[in-house]
Formats: structure tokens, C-alpha cells, sequence
């Protein structure tokens, strides 16, 4: 028997009777885009889904196959759709992926379902593709689906933050690309990160606003990476891990009572 | 550098560059799928990015992140939906997902796209979404996209399956958790295959017509598998990838005009 | 009193009576689509509809409006949406309309419904809509809805194939224009046919791939005629009637369970 | 060749003839509802495909398959979706459908459209439907369609009416069902009308808003007939056809400069 | 405590307060639309939030935000849409925000709804949404909605009209922008009409047609004034008022047994 | 000749005038959602709007009628759904509204557009309805629209908001109902605040992940008002104003361009 929290890698048996059992199952959300020229385009995908597959294992849950294409990127977040390789979805079909994926979750018994975003622009819609399924899930007669939707970098603890940034934290909004992902992504997939490629002409410098077309000096930097990556190690990775998954456990244990 | 065929892996720097030299991009369609008791639920992703992949290999393209839920299962073809692991998208959904992508990629300015399908109910969503991103595109004045949508399984040669099937090939339409896929998986991914798990309670036997519910007596075998899959081995999926990567490469070059 | 098995020929009193006695209602999709230079565009709407007529007064039935247009015509199985006189409705479109008339048929008490489909591409968006009936129907309380979904075709027998073409059966997916719904037409609207036109520029000699847009050398023939129409009659087409009405008819008795 | 305004009845090559030429293109809309004991629920198709067949043969169109389910109708002009044998798309399917077949026809050359509705509540969906389609057509590079929209009931004259109803003419509003329509039914399809089952619980007496669920007292008769039939006779129905046919061709000719 | 029929201007324990009483809500639909040039274009959202207000007041209701937009104007009855300032919805659009108000004014408990409609060409796309919302109101599982729809200007008693037109009432088709609308205005909005500015190039002479594009000589006055304004006045709009507000009072009160 | 910023205030002709000067125009989108029980449902409507009309004073721009039904409240940052008074739609219908206002717009020749937010969880649907519109208008042929997007509250400066609190700025994700919102009342529509009904319930104490169904102890106060609200006054509201609005106008300058 093949032993994984990836739901996709079991048979059909296994996976009813994971079900039957009560685990919970994850649905990470990703993107497929920009991350500067240091790191790949699957940041997003990797990022959820690790996190996921940990939390997974220690809450007996499975990892439903990640969402690889996200909705799309805004400049003062993810750099903007016209930066190449940017592959998105509008929200409107985003929504409908999560909605259906989550419906049919439940038709087949699922009751603890946890959505687990690593995409800053899904968080919206998948609040609506989570409203949309369960709306239409009551529908269907089923009344007790338990859900929980989360962006998993809420759970770096204050300590951790100031350890990372011993001279002030600049805030979750310009991280991307920046040292919380390139150490992550150095812990997941160090392969895929060219750290002597990172970029030093951030921090971003945003007005507070979105404009349509986006003006050349609207202070979006041209790497795509709208902090600073430097100084990014696996260890830091490790750190900002080791707050992750026993905070999001400990999380979905008490909301769907896995100890009772 | 990092060196892939895998959209995701690279950069967008080495993105755009590889679309800027005209790079065809692969986007193969998978599903989340029961394929009997001795597969995973992956096998439909995993085929067509295998496919994908070695392809892209030969005709310098790159492979997009594989849509991994299709369109909903029918019992005739894939089980049906109630088979507990079957997690599907409405067939409006996955053709918005398809029309997106293709849609944004031809935005990013990539004119060669070939849509390789590994579910059989995508076909025709998968054509739909196809459909809706190039008329989107020729309103956007977008109007050299070129673009092929194929099923991997159609470049199977007749000695071939004359080989694999002494007794007479049973015809694709039985082909689910079968023979063809099974082999195919114990070369791509042979830890997840569970030889002895292969069931023989088919091949099924179903009436011509779709019946609403499902009857007890329709046909289907309780496996989930299709046809027969008794004597899968990785050597067989070999013979089919052999048939599927030159002559796949073959029609895209002579489509795309590569040599010219 | 009216008698016909047109639903739309009663009025609404005959029609209530109708459905309270059980009698299921047949649903014909077809499409206005080019059928070669000595066919008439109707060619997907007659057939299916002639073929409910008969099988209704089998089995006391009634046939609702034939949908007139189909789902979007592909190069290989029906010439494609370039062709002159093919006028097709987008996938999500038709699934609309197949959802909403069966939904409005459940509304009204009828709890057995025959989707019978003439037009290849029509095949899988008239799953989805009736996907979609029913799951609204669930919503609104209906759980005892019957219905089943075919093409017409799947009810020829070996032996009459085998007795139509003496060298051997091409394949149901030439068919388009061919002999069969030639054949067919001279049995039911013969004054539309013209056998001096019929074209001998097939059979289609296509590649397992759509490609977009289509290319001059894809195979087509310029006719839109996939295979071979010569040596129609109506007498084969009658020998396909004999096949079509007893076995659909034996069928519907079977899973509605009419006879009990 | 077959000589017929039935655009189906046509080949493709006769098709794309008559559209090079310039024909207008007729769309009827329909709907299958009740129209009292009295008449069958096809008389919003027979009658606007009716007018259309005839101001085709004095224009040189062609008369595209009529569209036989209509949008939903209301108790106050048709009785309500509650009627036995009414039935109905949602707006938002007549409008996709009406956009479908209009763009289609856009695309394959058409440039002189005329929508001819027969089905009241369809007004409002078949104006967006057009909109749409000319909208997508303009983004097409489309920019010299020509189309019109009408009623057909709006083509009869003030003196045919007087004399049609000598104690008054009660408003369009109400004749659902009544002396107008089974007067042309009377016309065109004499064997589906029993005028000996014409009843006598009209006219409805609704008050001016609408409720819902539907009370008891809302003045709706029985029957379905909204106002009053008794008296109708095929040569009433002929005094309307020779106001509708050479009207709405002049009104074709004049907007099309036929004659120029 | 803020004493207002308008539901915006109470807080939500006050809201709850009265929902729980039985409070009817009304919901007025209205349009940014051109009214000539002595007229604002919040002339269809002024009016029936006015007599909504007037209403609430009688019958202890509340008055939800008006819908500002309405569906699209057509130039037989408002001018069409591009005359300059009027500002509309896609009919979907449309129907989906009063859908979705509606659906959730049901979830909040409230069960008796009255929607008001200003602007003509909303009629029917409002239809659609309230019909939405009831459907999927009935599956979540709520069957005791009560809702009524209205054209409040259907509240003008005949001896009104007399008194008004004594030259006969042109019919309400060409009232846009014309004496009715004006005087209500005049009642509401004083400051916001100009009867100095009141054209004269009316009425409308219409052909009983829609023509795309709009031809010139299709008897659209230029000022958008579809029939006369002259002799409008703030009494005129009073004795208006005087019979839409206790009559529509009426209607609800015995709709919704509000006093039993 | 009315002399407003309101769009809808003016006539037809002012405003195609107004228009035709290159007259931003700004489109508030406000919500009707629970502000506590000290303030009235409409405070998301009333405060973009009175910063809008103030800022199009000073920069001669127009202010469309605002949206006043917004997208779904969420516990965490309004409360939620099930809170009375709250009446929200979904993120596809927000989004289509805001597609259809701007689009309109631009038909009508308007190439400065300025949307201002009020309420949070308008956001992201917002960004979408414009990148739509935007999509549809470069599709429409018009390729120099100019769109800026903000929330009025991010133009809030760091050394106001160190006044306003003086024990640290707890951050805008908690301000709903609170000091700032309650604030800007007290300037703008004094008569809805009932300062003596100011809960003391708060601050909200949220997880880092939302639950559903909402559990009983998720740290929402039950008065809706997530922050404090007391200490709030006019005089702190027009410190708000004085930022908001002249930062907003010189942004607007500077990307419109304006002074040139």
C-alpha cells in the first residue's frame, strides 16, 4: 500500500477509506508567476504545498492536488500581469475551480476541508469559491462540512519576524519574492533558487493606488522582487516552517476537534 | 541556470527568452481520477505531463504547470463521478481554466501551443476553451497564434497495439485503468503501481446509452477498471511512449514549421 | 383530439394527462450544419427526430422540440464551423438549454426523459446539461427523476453494418454526410436529397490532431462529405430504422421499467 | 436544386450562394407554451415562422430554424410556468442562444438580419441576446452588420383590428391564446385548432403588478385564455396576414434599401 | 433612534427589530439615463424611491437602496444607449444584483418583498432576478417568501390620465422624459428641472421595429424627449402621487394580509 | 443650469459637455453591511461618496451614482454575511457591475476614470470588474482610457493617524465601525450616529484563518464593531478629510495628468 498525504498518489480505496475515517484534506491554491530572477515561477505552488504536505502528517489529513494557476497578479503585490510567465486565471474562473473542487469534496464524504493560500490575489476568490460550494453543498443536504481557509505566512509569529528582520519587518505586502519566499524556497526546492541572481533594486516604492496603464514610475522594480532577498537561507526557511505547521495543526485540531 | 522543459522551473527572464526564440508550449490536461484499485488518482495528470515532457524535450518547448482536475467523469468512459476520488470541474469551469491559460500565454506572446489531453472527457471542454482563448486573442489583434489539441493515445500504430493486444485490441474506449495505462505508469511512475491489486472483475460490458441514477446491473465493473490490465509492464509502456514522443514531435514540427 | 406524439401538437390539458400517466418525454438535439453539396442542412435535426416519432408511439411516448442547433461543428467530425450554413451554439450555451428544458420537464412531473443526440459534438455538453437538470431537480426536491442519454447511432447492429458495407465499416466517425445519414434522409425526407450530387472527393484522410487554424492539406474533403455517400437508399436507411426503433424502444422499457 | 426559404432545407453551397448574393436572414422565436384547450403549445412557433416563410418569399431571405423554447412566461401575458406543457429557458439561455446564432450568422457573411418574435416575454431577452452578438461581431471586425428586431403582432393595422373586434380592440396584452392567434393558427394549421374546446372563462382580469407565489384570486382564467377566442376563423387570420406580410416587407426593404 | 423607512439609515439591531416585526421591504430599481434636456439623470431612480418611501410610510415598511443602474435603454422607449450620460447594465448584470439582494434580504428573515420598478426596460430582467432568488431561496430551504413586482406608474387610475391629457393620454410607451415624469419630478426634485429648457421636437413617430444601427430618420426626437413635457407641474405630479401611493398601499396590504 | 458634481444631477447635455472637457469621473463603490449599533447601514456608501464629490470639486471631475451593494462581508473584516442589515452580492455580480459602469463610461468618451473604494472586501472584485472593462473597451477600439483604483483610507497619513491614536495605530483591518469610520460620520451625516450607542465590546481578537460555519468563540465582538469607536468626533473626521482629500486630487493630477 503506497503511503503519502498526497491524495493524488492513493487508489480509490485508500482515499474512501481515508475519508471514512475523518482525515482532513487540504487544498493548497498557488500561482504560476513572476518571483524575480532568483527563483522560479512555481514559488506559489511549492510554497502552499509544502506547508500542506507537513501539516498533513501531523493531523493524519491528505493534500489534494494544488491549484497551479492563480488569479491575477497585481503590481503593487505580485509584480502585475505583463511580467512574463505570469499565468493566471480571471477570479471569476478561480472561484469556480475552488467551488468545484470543494463541492465534490464533500458529494464524497469529505467533512474537514482546509484551504491553503500561497498567492496573495486568491485570497478573495477563494473566499467565494468556498461560499459558492458550501451554499450549494447545503443545497445538496449536506449541513455539517467544516471548513477552514487560511494564507499560511498569517502564522509567522512576531519573534520569528524579528529574528528574520533584526532591522524592522517591512510588512507581509511587499514580501514577495523577498526573504520569507527565497527561504522558503531554499529549504523546499534549493535547486530551483540562483541565489547570485537576486536582484538589489528594491524595495518596491508604491503610491497607494492601482493605475491603468501602469506608468513607468509607479516604483515597481524592474527584477519583480518588490523587497529585499538578500541574506535569504535555508535556515531561515526552517525557522519560518517551524512556526507554520504546528501553529496551523494546532489550529485545525481545535476548530474540527481531531482530539475529541 | 536552472535547465527544464518545466514552464514553472524557470524564471521569467529565461521564460521570456524561450518564448522570444518561439518555443512551442505544451499545456497538458490531466484529471483526478479512481483508476482501479492498483493505481492512483494521479495517473490522468501524470501520462500527459510524462508525454509533455519528453516531447518538449525533442521540439526545444516548454511544459505548463498540467491542469490536474478535468471534467467530470462519465461511467462508460471513466467510472462516473460517484466513484469515491473522482474529483471533477463542470465542464463550463474547466473550459474557462483552458481558455485563460491559453489565452494569457498568448498574451505573454507565445504563438505555438499544443493542448495534450490525458482524460477523455476533456476533449470537448478542452476544445471549448481552446476555442474561446483564440477568439479572445483575434479580438485582442493577436491573429498568428497557431495551436494544436491532441489525445496522446491517438498516436498508439496499430503494430503496436497489434503487439500489446495479441488477442485483438478491445478498443481505446475500454482503455481506463487498463492495460495501456497501467504500463504506462510502471514506466513513469512504478512505485505507485500496485501489481497485485489488479482486479478481473471486467472488462465491462456496458449497454450504448447514459442512464441517470446509475443502474446496479449497468455494466460496470466494481474495480473501477475498464478493461483488463493483467500483464502491464513498464517494457510495454515503453513500446507506447516509443509510438507517442516521435510521432507527437513529428506532427508539431511539421504543423509549427520548426525546421524552417 | 389531437393524436401525435409531438409534445408541442397537444395542448396543455393532453399534455398533463400525458405526464401523469408516465409517458416518457423524448428531447432530439440536433444541429443546422453542413452536410455536403446533396444534403440539406437539417440533416441533424431530421434524423434524431424521426427517430423519437418512432420510438415514442412504441413505447407511448412524447417527442418535445428538437434543438436546432448544436454544439460547435469540429473539422474531423463534422467539416467545422467554417463551412457555409453551419450555425452552432457555444458549448455553454447548449448545456443551458438541455439543463433548462429538463429541469422545466421535471418541474412539470415528468420523471422519465429520453435525450437522444444526432449530432456528434453534441455528445458532451448534453451531458453536462442534463448534469446540471438534475442536480437543480435534487435542489428542488425531486429525487426520483429517470433519464437516459444516446446517439442514435450506438444502436446499429454489427450485422447491418457489416450488410451496408460489404468492404468493411469505415467507422462511426466518418460518418458525417456519409452513407448512413444519406440513407437515412432518403427514408424520411427524400425530396431534400440529391443523389446527382453526391461528391466522390473522400474519404477525409485526417491526422489524430485539431489544429487551429486549419490547415489547407488537414485531409478534409472540400465536399465536407467525410467518407463516401454513393449507393445510398432508402431501404438501407430503413434497415437502420429497423435497427434504431426496437432496440431504443427495448432499452427504454427495460430501465423505466415500463412493461412492470 | 431545392428551392425552399427554409434556410435548412438549403446545402450549404445554395446557402453560401444566396448570403453572397446579400439574402436577409430571418431568426423566429418561439416557445413551447399553453395556449388554452384549444390550441397546441406550438403557436408561438407555426406563427412567427409562418410570417417569416411568407415576407422571405417577397424579399429574397431565408428563414433560419425557429428557436422553439422561449423565455419564461409570466401569468399576466401567458398564463405562467406553471401551465402544464409551458416550457421555458431562463433569460440569460434565450439571450446566449439568440447571440449564438446571430454572431454565427455574422461570421459566415450574413449582413441582413431580422429577428421576428412570436412569444411575448421574449422582447426583452431576444434585444440583449442581438446586442450582445453585434457587440462581439463589432470586436470580430464586423462593423457593416445590418439587423432588425420586431414583433410581429405590432404590423397589424388599426383598421384590421376594428374590424377583426367591432366592440373594440381589448389590447395586445391579452390576446394570448385569443381571436388573433386562433385566427392565424386557424390559417396555418387548421388540424391542431378545436375550436369546439374554446372556453369561455376569459377575459382575465389581473391586477397591475405581479405576485409571487401566484394567489388564488389573481384573475387568471382557468383555461389559459387570456381574453376571448370564440369567433375566430382562418379568414380573421388572413386579414392579418395581408397587414403583417406586405408591412414588415415594406419595413425590410425600406431599412435594407433592398431597392437600391 | 433614528426614525427612517429608508433600511440604510437604521442600524443593524434596528433593522433586525424590524424584519422581525414582519416589516415589508421594498426594493426600488431604477437607471442613470437620459431624460431630455430640462431633466437629471437620476429622474428613474428619484421617482419610485419617492413613492417607495411614501408607501413604506403607510404600511410600516422599509425602503432598501435603490439600484442605480438599470438595463439597457432602448431608443422606443428611453432614448437608447448612446445618448450621452446614460449609463447601463447588461440585462445578466442586472438580474444577478436583484437576485442576489433579494436572496439575501430572504436569508435575513425578511418574507415580505416589494420591488419597484422606475425605469421600463428593467421589467423584465427583474422578473428574472426575483425568479432567481425565489428558486434558490425555495433550496435554501425557505418556502414562505412573499414578493410582488411593480411599474408604479401602472398605479395611475384612468380619470388621473383624463384629467392630465385632455387631449387623450398618448399612452405610457412615449412617457420618457414627458409630462408625467417631469411634474413627479417637479414634486420631488424641483431644484433639479429645467422647464425653461423643455423641448418641443417631440413626440416620437416610431416604426414598429428596432433597427441596428440606429438609422437617422427613425423619429427619435434629438432631445430624448420621446413625447411632450410642456404644462408640467408639481401638482400634476401630486395628483400622480395621490393615487400611486394609496393604491399601491392597498395592493400590498391585501397581498400580504398586512392587516390581519 | 444645475450646477453639481453629482453625474446624475446633471442633464444630458451637461454632461456630455463635461465630458468632452476631459472631466475625470469618479464611481464609489460602498456597500450596505452592519456598522455596529451606533452607526447606520449605509456608512461604506456615505463616506466614499463624500470624499469623492470633495475631491472632484477640486479637480472639476463627476462623480457617478455610487454602488451601493457591495461585495460579501467576512467576519474578519465587517462582521459577515449573518449579520442583519447586511446585504451583500457575490463577487461575479459586484465584479460585472463594475465592468458594465466603466465600460459605459468609456463608450461614452469618458478617458479618466477614478474608482474609489469603501469598503474592504470590494477590493479585489473591484480590481477584476475594471480589468475587465478595460479588457473590453481595448477590445471596443478604444485604447486610451485612463483608470486609477484606491481605497480612500490608505491616503490616511502616518502622523494623523499617531493623533487620532495616541496609544498606537491598532491598524486598518480592525477600523470597521471604529474610530475612523465613526468619525467621518460625525462629519458627514451627524443625525445617523448615536454616539450613547457606542459598544465597548471590542477589539475584535481574531485567528489568522477564517472558520465555516462561523464558531461561537472566533473573537468577534457581538456589537460588529471589531475596534473602538469611542472618542470619535467630527473634528477627528475632518482631519481625516483634510488628508484624504487633497492627496487624493494631486495623485489624480499627477496621473491624469491634469495641470498640462
Amino acid at each position: 500500500m503506497v503511503d503519502s498525504v498526497r491524495l493524488d498518489e492513493l487508489n480509490w480505496l485508500e482515499f474512501k477509506s481515508k475519508v471514512a475515517a475523518g482525515a482532513p484534506v487540504f487544498l493548497p491554491l498557488g500561482s504560476t508567476e513572476q518571483h524575480g530572477p532568483h527563483l522560479p515561477l512555481c514559488v506559489d505552488v511549492t510554497l502552499p504545498t509544502g506547508v500542506c504536505e507537513r501539516v498533513a502528517r501531523e493531523v493524519g489529513g491528505l493534500v489534494a492536488p494544488t491549484i497551479p494557476y492563480g488569479c491575477k497578479s497585481m503590481p503593487r503585490s505580485g509584480g502585475g500581469e505583463h511580467f512574463p510567465g505570469t499565468l493566471s486565471l480571471d477570479a471569476h474562473t478561480f472561484s469556480l475551480v475552488v467551488r468545484d473542487v470543494i463541492r465534490n469534496l464533500g458529494r464524497q464524504g469529505v467533512r474537514r476541508i482546509v484551504v491553503v493560500n500561497g498567492h496573495y490575489e486568491n485570497c478573495w476568490p477563494s473566499v467565494e469559491g468556498l461560499d459558492l460550494a458550501l451554499r450549494e453543498l447545503w443545497r445538496d443536504g449536506i449541513h455539517d462540512m467544516q471548513a477552514m481557509r487560511l494564507e499560511y505566512w498569517d502564522f509567522a509569529q512576531r519573534p520569528t519576524l524579528d529574528k528574520l528582520f533584526p532591522d524592522g519587518f517591512p510588512g507581509i505586502d511587499l514580501e514577495h519574492a523577498s526573504l520569507l519566499e527565497t527561504s522558503l524556497m531554499l529549504l523546499l526546492r534549493p535547486e530551483l533558487v540562483e541565489m547570485d541572481k537576486v536582484p538589489d533594486d528594491g524595495p518596491a516604492t508604491f503610491p497607494p493606488y492601482d493605475k491603468f496603464p501602469l506608468p513607468e514610475d509607479f516604483g515597481l522594480p524592474h527584477s519583480g522582487v518588490l523587497a529585499v532577498a538578500t541574506g535569504s537561507t535555508a535556515e531561515k526557511g526552517q525557522l519560518l516552517m517551524d512556526d507554520y505547521v504546528p501553529l496551523i495543526a494546532e489550529a485545525i485540531r481545535k476548530e474540527f476537534r481531531l482530539d475529541q
